[in-house]
């Protein structure tokens, strides 16, 4: 593969990447159809039940898509789900050769787009950008490998690492453009997880708000049809059915230990059996697997956030520091009750950047987990 | 003043940097003299007592210096020190033309060396590139406007804002390069403060290696014979005479109260009166300017440095943080009892940069205070 095949690729990638807020819980692909060094067609998967990207790429180029060569930011499917196999498109259109970043790990399709393609008597080549384009899709990728889902924490802190007064008094210590980049955070989930105990004290809604997204028209439109499913953590029950949360505004699946039995009007309820008084937080992450959510966003308090962090089940941690001391009396950032210096967590930090008067560090704590290109 | 101009006094910054690890109580200086657009001399303010910058770049530039244009990144002195006045030498050797980076604060200078060259008739042109200038000597600046040393504050702490188990396990939680860094600052330093607590604890020396410093030899020769002085807060007397402190690697000035009589042989001892229990932060800071402290590192514990900070004292705070969670049971940063948002503090972060593994900021806490070019 040459230079012109990274150029290519590049812009498979980066078409797959405009996508990637409106896919879930299928993978955002791009798709280049290249004839002469002439892109005749292009395109990104469309939200699920629409087109994949190599069919709109295909629509695109007509009949000029013969002999030409497809750049494509993940293996084509093989199978049919709602839609029929893309590699049968691409052989039907009669491209040439066949260019991937990357296998799809995908159950049913693992390589046999690949070879469909090659005893149809197409060039195949790759991987090319494998991890650049993987970055577009940790959930899905994550899910179809471990079948667990992408997990994202969000947290704000002081610089001297507190979260909020003792009292519990402020509920914002980051600026407005730190809240924006959750956003994001939150468009880029199939899910967010909290805990009872921060809903009760802040009444947090979890929703997406599109006055402060900062994305396309047609993704904002699909999110605000399609917010991600807020997941309540709630051993004992004791969420309020007066709570904000509970207004329907977007889903709620509220997760309880196995002796509640209450109901909450127009809240789905689903029990886990506790283990040692708390609800199993691997248990809660294969649950939403099974329901497809490809990547999650913990956005919780000390305790919760650091219980996901301290059982390792943290793929990358977006850590908002605001330019304040709060003191020492205020609460901390993660509740970790370590003794010794040999329970410290040595941390990855992959980016510091500015976020309005904030820092956001991208902290990736699972090996090889990509912190993601918000 | 044009484009040429502030390039030569670009160079004479640059110049007084050279010296500005040497010259304590003196500030470091930076003199070149240009003929036709040539630079016939130049030179830097020697350790205290020998030559000032001035008269450097006039040695150099021999009888070239007749109807030079002399740049000197601070007003030339107009008094007989160890030395006598660089106005005079100016005058002496004919230059035609003297542009200034900013007026010498000090008392016995303060404009009355520009006026002696005006009434020399030369041409006297400034402020020109003042703040780049004043960035180089802070502690002699403020010495001469506030009667106090330039305060600078150094810290080390974990992403979540913790210094040492609460067992105090862990002395150093940073990286041989932020290690590095502090000497550095301790060699900028006049004094550094510490607490008794600290030294008590850890057995610091706050001495400087240097196998550390990665400065010039010459700098390093000096510095090696003229070692900041170690000043140790120790409101009750209890410091022992065991403590590697107080081994006479250093100087060391041992701060109690009043009350205290007890002696250390080959420490010297000075008594404050407390003020709740607590020794006086400013008075400690007003003794030392007395003593010609410029700059002052405080190298202390989260209770101490918490009341420098408090009290407003601290000009620039470098804060050191490993990529590390050490917990919330861990010591603070900062001991800070805030109870209320409103007791929180704004910081100004003027710089984050990576020192090896760790993380710098660079956080202005005065007004116009300069975080320091280490």
């Amino acid at each position: 593969m040459d230079t012109a095949d990274h150029k290519f690729m590049s812009r498979a990638i980066q078409i797959a990447r405009q996508g990637r807020f409106i896919t879930r819980p299928n993978p955002s692909v791009g798709c280049l159809l290249v004839v002469d060094g002439e892109v005749v067609g292009e395109g990104h998967t469309q939200p699920a039940g629409g087109l994949h990207a190599e069919r709109v790429a295909l629509a695109a180029a007509a009949k000029l898509a013969a002999g030409a060569t497809a750049y494509v930011s993940l293996e084509p499917c093989s199978h049919t789900g709602r839609t029929s196999p893309c590699a049968d498109a691409l052989i039907e259109a009669g491209v040439s050769r066949v260019v991937f970043a990357g296998i799809d790990p995908h159950e049913q399709v693992a390589g046999a787009g690949l070879d469909k393609l090659r005893l149809a008597g197409i060039r195949v080549d790759g991987p090319l950008m494998q991890p650049q384009a993987e970055a577009i899709n940790p959930g899905f990728l994550k899910r179809a490998r471990c079948q667990l889902p992408f997990v994202v924490m969000k947290s704000a802190s002081s610089v001297d690492g507190r979260t909020a007064m003792a009292s519990g008094e402020s509920k914002w210590i980051t600026g407005p453009a730190a809240r924006a980049d959750v956003q994001k955070l939150r468009a880029l989930s199939s899910a967010i997880i909290t805990g009872v105990d921060s809903v009760l004290q802040d009444d947090s809604r979890l929703t997406l708000r599109r006055e402060e997204l900062t994305i396309d028209e047609n993704s904002l439109d699909w999110l605000m049809a399609n917010p991600p499913l807020r997941v309540v953590l709630d051993s004992h029950g004791r969420l309020s059915a007066d709570a904000a949360i509970c207004r329907g505004e977007a889903p709620t699946l509220w997760i309880t230990g196995t002796e509640v039995d209450r109901v909450i009007s127009g809240v789905e309820r689903v029990s886990l059996p506790l283990e040692n008084g708390r609800l199993p937080l691997l248990a809660v992450l294969e649950l939403l697997a099974q329901r497809q959510c490809n990547q999650v966003l913990v956005e919780a308090g000390p305790t919760l956030s650091g219980a996901f962090l301290a059982a390792g089940l943290v793929d990358c941690w977006y850590l908002y520091m605001a330019p304040k001391l709060l003191g020492s009396s205020a609460n901390p950032l993660l509740r970790l009750p370590f003794e010794k210096m040999s329970e410290s967590v040595n941390l990855d930090i992959a980016e510091v950047r500015t976020i309005g008067d904030d820092l956001r560090f991208g902290i990736q704590l699972a090996e090889g987990a990509v912190c993601l290109p918000v």
